[in-house]
């Protein structure tokens, strides 16, 4: 418990490292996305206005509907670990003798035997808390997550708005002030994305302690594949339906 | 552990029912985003063209990179599992000694103590698995996850697709044989948009096992949020950058 508690005190920047992950896979898919659709507006020739239309109504109700759907997710993790440790308190309180044979089969299977495990499991046993506990986590593999669906979401919600926009930054800068020929907006768009990308990526490795360009060049990778099938998609299409 | 693996073989229709979970997020998420995109181009009036070339390129762009954003985040909650475990190993390999006063910590937290607390550390630390397996689960707090990357990434992406252009079929219908009008468009799509969310709402009440009116409620006034939103951002920027 106590090494529990030092190791989410961990702080990058300003928030917990706990929740990099969840700033990290918003603000790539946020990225990703919106490029995405500034792809599938270039393939498809839409211009300049829909460009910035779609890009920034997509960015607000998909980073919407993420958040809120990582919010139901983490809750319902939570909400499912509560639901079985209320279930195991029963358990534990109605059918006493059952859950006392499963803590003897649980410890009988670590390696004790006779009257040391009789004594093992009359302890384990004579503290509800611990003995639930150990259900949990033996035969269950249960173990508390200490996140906030609240924290997970706004996480979720911030990067990817963030690194979202970004995509958008230059059709919006010409959009304001059309002076700008559309084909190098989205080379402009395009080096923007991928920079941003890499930053992600590149914390990407903090959370799963890989090789950093690892990290980068399969973000860098995956924007890039997404990208492609938008814009390609978006050039079938505009033949198809125009 | 025998109850695990029985927990894990339930199944429910085609798939097990620990991958449920996949689906109705992957299902929310996809059709959600792809409503926000027939919302967001109705409310800017860009016509059917725009919504099915745009809805197509966002729904398998988007589809792909969060089934590949999943790929990620299972395979690095993983990979991280498994790195903690290969660093208690080496600990319990090269620094015995403190490994075992943790051990004795942990059970003298449970309320063992004096002999009997000796005799089970002897035990607990006589088996190199058995002693890993107590530090992952006490010290770290972490139990292995039986899904795997490809698994949960696969159900999201069929369930974002499958789900996801659901909003679109109106608008497809009518692009391929365009004799309908377009505020009736809205009006079905809205429609096939409410049904299908209503299924998968329904169906994430079976994960998180809590009423399955609550489960519909709360998935169709996301949906309606995000597509509000969406709707409105449309509305606003058409008149900004038209």
């Amino acid at each position: 418990m106590q090494h529990h508690e030092v190791q989410s005190e961990d702080k990058i920047l300003f928030f917990k490292k706990e929740y990099i992950s969840e700033f990290v896979y918003g603000g790539i898919d946020g990225a990703i996305t919106t490029f995405a659709v500034v792809a599938g507006a270039e393939g498809a020739s839409l211009g300049i206005a829909v460009v910035i239309i779609l890009g920034l109504a997509n960015l607000i109700a998909d980073g919407f509907s993420m958040s809120v759907g990582n919010f139901f997710s983490t809750k319902a993790q939570r909400d499912n670990f509560d639901r079985h440790r209320a279930r195991e308190y029963w358990e534990v309180e109605n059918l006493g003798e059952i859950e006392k044979d499963e803590i003897r089969e649980i410890y009988a299977a670590k390696g004790f035997q006779g009257d040391l495990l009789n004594q093992v499991v009359e302890v384990i046993t004579a503290d509800k808390d611990v003995w639930v506990d150990t259900m949990m986590k033996e035969e269950l593999q249960m173990t508390k997550d200490d996140k906030t669906p609240i924290k997970t979401a706004s996480v979720t919600f911030i990067s990817f708005i963030l690194v979202g926009s970004i995509p958008l930054l230059a059709y919006i800068f010409a959009g304001l002030d059309s002076g700008i020929a559309g084909a190098d907006l989205f080379l402009y768009s395009s080096i923007l994305t991928g920079i941003a990308l890499t930053i992600v990526g590149s914390l990407k490795s903090i959370v799963t302690e890989r090789n950093i360009l690892a990290g980068i060049a399969e973000t860098l990778l995956l924007g890039g594949l997404a990208a492609s099938l938008a814009y390609f998609v978006g050039d079938v299409l505009e033949r198809v339906f125009r």
